[in-house]
């Protein structure tokens, strides 16, 4: 991924998202004549996987002055320690001081998704993640949700804008809507197989009308060999996607001779329910995810000044002086 | 608060923040020439405040027939039951179909940080509390959080774009940055008093280098009158704010007759910690919260057809038709 | 009922039911030419509904010396305290030592299943309970197992041994090897309408092969007013029975007119789980229970002797001398 | 053991013990004219250790048509795992539909107690463990009850029933009552060893009325060594038998010479329990074990039909077809 | 209880028991010349029964000069509160820096025995609590450990120098070790009998040689009226004592007509334990309790200056100047 | 260390802490005439350290007849197991019955604060842990439980009583009363470092008045080379010291030149506390540990005759006769 994808806003770059104190802040020091060069450094509270520093790289990249200013930073989908610094920046502290906020809050919310997605990647094994979490974030930030699924490893994401920032075809299949308004899950699979592009793989949803078993077969007998997957996604109310049902609908495919079709599972994925998954020996062809990734909690940062005019500092609680990291890598 | 705040972006309007199935969706129901008047319900998966609301209803208002809609809702802030139904569309499919992912969004998200704010407002009673979360979100949304805190019963926000968003005026004190740049608290309250306007209260930070009991005299002692309150947030590798160190705040500016300069505390606060503070008899007069309304989880919302030209219907696991709820308002 | 129901088996009188060392202490009793009256107390370890005693007496009627003997006990399906006294018994201790093995089996274990059924049809209120458990147990008791039940208050029971002791009608409906024999759920309910007496209630079992919604509308479409119940028994492999199925499966009846096809749930039934259903708000019509009380715990109980030609006795651990029971009658 | 020794009861063979839809399902197909060949499968709930499966072959036996079945089966008392087909029938289904109540029942009774005896003996390692459970069973199932925890490993149980089944000798001492009914412990003892035949060893019980150390001499020097073992049942009001009263009465005994003189412990002895004696080092020679066997829970066992006239089948949530098994040999 | 009992020793007044540090200071201070007039506080982290008091001012009447001090305390055996003060001396400060750890310790370890009596007493209710646990201190506190047991409630103690201090009688029955020398119960029992004056209550330890239920009887139909109660005090190898070990007592000494005779347990007896013979209806007439008060941890007291030469002071974390408390009185 | 040291007091020796009821044994015994040779045996009832063996010895040697006595026994310090036998004593039964109690008292007060002792010092390794618990134990005893400490392992103590008897130089820095005495850290710790014997190290106490980074750059600044620590005791009303606190004044202390100073810890520090400090990479230098070496539970002893006159003997519950242990030597 190349960081210029990323471009700052104008509420940014304005200070609107900026905590008020940081806007007067400015105001007094420019008042004071006071201009200092300053580091900064920020480190994240809890261990994870670091998402978000290509965009405040970005930021960053627009507002420090080039001929005075030194950056340092680990790369983005890198595992972090806690308390690790992973951005450094060194310039004068008018320059900067405004969008302490916005950095923060970029790699607070990116790194908190782009973990959680990690940690259900890493129980999948080889089996790809979706993303599909779209629906359950403010559709502003819907987008670089997805992107941080991706840096965590997600094999796709459902959300367009999302695949756009990270460079890939977003991936879907058919809504339960298309059903309920065709009526009929052979029906909706058909006029989709009918009128999509010939790349787009052909998955039905089989848990709309009739019994799971019941619909994969139907689907099944309908398309044939352009029938690509299934998708489980069994509401809680009818007791969710089971290691059993997949057997048994995996078994009944087989049993009619279409093993070709492959198996998605959706509905309530995380690392503890794939683990159960691939620990029943069922079948899985692909997991999609949803709340557990777009609703994790972000991982929160903190940033600290550690030098003034090349004097080490520090608030109580912090120590003085640059930390060391020897990880860091100079990016400006 | 009128809802003509929020306009939705053209992210949202193009479908681009949507997951991929609904657009796919709509060509294939355009394709087939199917655009049924369908009935949608909203609902909750989990109890809280309603929020996020009237900008699902402005997006609504862009995008529904003005002749041919009917949206029934609960109103903004209102407390909601798991499983009720608090936004009832009813309009030609292929208008809304592909706002699913956008209107749930903005309820779940938003939601989620106002049931969080409401849990601090009413553990604290009448001692105000203000959003302090803006930099643990993506400053895409730090906007829309500070809102949602508002109507979960904040008295204040420091994000300027929520201020702007809730119609008040943003709040804040004075960031460590600022004191270590100038290298004294005393020197940076003294600045901000002299720079800031004067309906800006004097709120100093005293944790910074000196120890908080000393740091509150100094500057009781430099400001008088002026100052309004000091805010303390000793972080954690301190021990963090106890209950015992707002006492001996409190006793010491008594005791040299500072008895009009108010205590502020945020560093950790949640609910479990106001109460905490209440029950120990500390004299706090208003706390600072963050990461625990920022980071809270969004309360997920679920979307369902339940009627397509005017049949009942359903998918499995849901009822069909339409589900009642004297609560709801039309809306439209 | 009456205890004429109830006959000894000739393994039982013989003996050979009992622990040896009862044969053995009766031969040493009598080449030492001792038989005293003797009196022993029968206990309850656990407090409970007490079962068993009916078969008890019948025991005792054949084997006490009629003019020399003194019975008192609760009655069959009393409530018991634990360590209270049920059951005390005065006679030549020669005419019934061989029993207290017997004795000690037919109240420990008919206790616990009554009083399991009891905890089932408590949290059940008005709504009705079958036993459904034979097949958990040794044939040879699977008629006093559902005798038991009928004790605790079970409204039927399956066992056409349980109808007979407990003089009821056995209750059943179809077993899934039926539909699997036939192909067809309705077919197999139809054949079962055309071939059994016009007073066995028509229930249809509807989630053998399709969804649970599908079966039960055609099977009312089919049987029409015929149709009593449909009974949903869904698998654990397949989420079980759950609080919403039920609901949907009532609203989708109603929706198409068979609002008096009742509903009837079995499949891993316990209090916990009908306290759930009940709480949830779904109408349940009948509750089918299985191994909650076929398999409850034998209660366990105690004999031992208080006196001994009219001396006051007991072994370490317990009292001397016969304990005070208000609540016992004389039965003999 | 020959399976010989079982014999359907009567009330088996006229399906008076079963449930009584499987009696209707009989008649419904006989007037429909179906009786097509069916495979029926039958597997535990659980592991554990199968028993049952020498009297369900002998019902199988004497019902299925000799010239038009075959039957495969585990053998008695091997382990078995959770969900393993453990007995498949394939029969014309009319033969055989009856007896699926019994032959679920003696799977899961027989299993469920021959699995809690094979704990206490794996617990007790080459200390014999002796079955005194008859007591807390219905005396209809004392027998196979005891047969069942020889099949799990005991060396000896004390019905008499359960000993002829299992081909064994009854095992037992003396009971409280012929000592209370004697007045004394030696008095009782002296007149066992003087009527029993030599072969019984002598066993005298020493917590009658006195001190158990007390009672161990004193019937030690009144048989010398003639008395075998002493037998601890401290009941639970006096703090049951302790290591500590094991390792004193050892104690006592050598110090007076009587050291051939073994000590066996009962009263509310399980796994843990005997464990607990093992690791405490204190010498014990025996365990008697009731309730814990003799209450165990029933392991359910379930049948399903797989095949039907050799088309695979299966109900929801079962996979279709025969399922393979290794270990299953041919029976019949 | 008069003060007077207590004399401070000269390893106490001399310093040898203070913490170095203190007269390090003393030395400090004096050769610096200051000697300002200081007020100190002292609380108890805890909250339970003040005890210790009259032996701290009975040290501070010492060492205060008459002319120019004030002390204020609560009464030993009042209840006290967390944090709160409960002495509070005004004098010149080298007349009592040196005993800070003195006046500490005599609270700490007195106020924690005090506080585990009164659990006890209050436990037990109208049923005397006897203090056993001089063996499980230091000699050296014997005396002051029961002293401290009678101000928190307990009716008697064994210990000769605890019984002076609090001026009671030391309150003893026989030891296990006169039963062992003279060889039987009934003996020795009769020689405590034989020898003592005839004020000192008959008690016999009953659990040494035989069975409990034997030995009561022995020693009442040999002492007859003479004998008071008879103790039960089975060690944890036999169980300890069982609610129904005392209730089987009881029954037998009542059945043989001994009905005056007491029953007096020890042996691991605390609140919890005592709280379960009262539930469980054994008639207790006295509890022996031991290592529970003795081993009671000591309630941690504070020292702290708060007022120097009439200033308020006070060192971090504590609130300078005089702390309200109107229950405290002037002693001094 | 010498166990001349202990000196039995005269209230001891005259019976003075014993039980009563040993001094009436011994009173009836004389009148009897019975002085058999007797063995008794003492062990604790939990495994620890042993301590109060030296002073026990003492009191032995005291009162033991030359001629006529065989003590046996394991070391001041050894680590025994939990009924181990640690000491015995054999001898006419007269001579030393008197001093169970206070044998008793004396092994469990001490091996209890040994074994606290001990587990702070495991946990510190190589680190100093000087024992500041005086002022938590009556100072009756305050002397014994520093030597106890000592035995345990630890470097040092704080009271002067506890030195002598350790043979060792009481530790101690500067009390906080000092320092508000004379109203500033620096002032009070000139005068120290003035008055004091140059050989007594120079440790300041940091945390009185302001903030420790502060105070401790004060002192150094003041004292320079002659400043050997710091110490840190943060009270808990300001979130006691920290390992982020411990980093923080080192770095400063560093940063400023101060290698030299070392810092000390002191404030609720327990085994578990220690470990935190060490697991967190902070650098302590000593650890002052108060209350969970003195306030803990003594560690229960129990003793026993096994032999009297040569006949093996025993309580219920104890085994008879010698109880073999090869770890005792010969000590009389």
């Amino acid at each position: 991924m190349k960081q210029s994808r990323f471009e700052p806003s104008e509420a940014v770059l304005s200070g609107e998202t900026a905590d008020i104190y940081f806007a007067r802040t400015l105001e007094i020091l420019r008042k004071e004549g006071l201009n200092p060069v300053a580091t900064m450094e920020v480190f994240a509270n809890d261990a994870g996987i670091l998402c978000g520093i290509e965009e405040a790289k970005a930021l960053l990249e627009k507002v420090l002055p080039q001929n005075n200013r030194e950056v340092w930073a680990l790369r983005e989908g890198e595992r972090m320690e806690s308390k690790e610094v992973v951005l450094r920046i060194t310039a004068p502290y008018q320059s900067y001081g405004l969008y302490e906020t916005a950095v923060d809050g970029m790699l607070s919310h990116c790194s908190g998704w782009a973990t959680a997605a990690r940690e259900c990647v890493e129980a999948a094994g080889k089996i790809p993640v979706i993303s599909f979490g779209a629906r359950h974030v403010h559709p502003s930030v819907a987008g670089v949700m997805d992107y941080a699924t991706m840096v965590g490893g997600c094999a796709g994401c459902s959300s367009i804008a999302g695949a756009r920032l990270s460079g890939t075809e977003p991936v879907g299949t058919i809504p339960h809507a298309l059903i309920l308004v065709m009526g009929d899950t052979v029906t909706a699979t058909a006029a989709f197989d009918k009128h999509m592009p010939s790349g787009a793989p052909r998955v039905s949803l089989v848990d709309t009308f009739k019994d799971e078993v019941e619909e994969s077969l139907r689907v099944a007998r309908a398309l044939g060999k352009r029938l690509e997957s299934v998708r489980l996604d069994t509401p809680g109310e009818r007791g969710r996607v089971t290691a059993d049902l997949v057997k048994e609908v995996r078994a009944w495919l087989d049993l009619e001779g279409f093993n070709w079709v492959k198996i998605f599972v959706s509905g309530g994925i995380n690392p503890e329910r794939i683990t159960y998954f691939l620990e029943s020996g069922a079948k899985v062809d692909g997991f999609g995810v949803g709340s557990y990734i777009s609703d994790a909690k972000p991982i929160d940062f903190t940033a600290d000044l550690h030098e003034v005019d090349g004097r080490p500092i520090a608030k109580r609680g912090r120590l003085p002086g640059i930390t060391r990291n020897p990880r860091l890598e100079r990016v400006m």
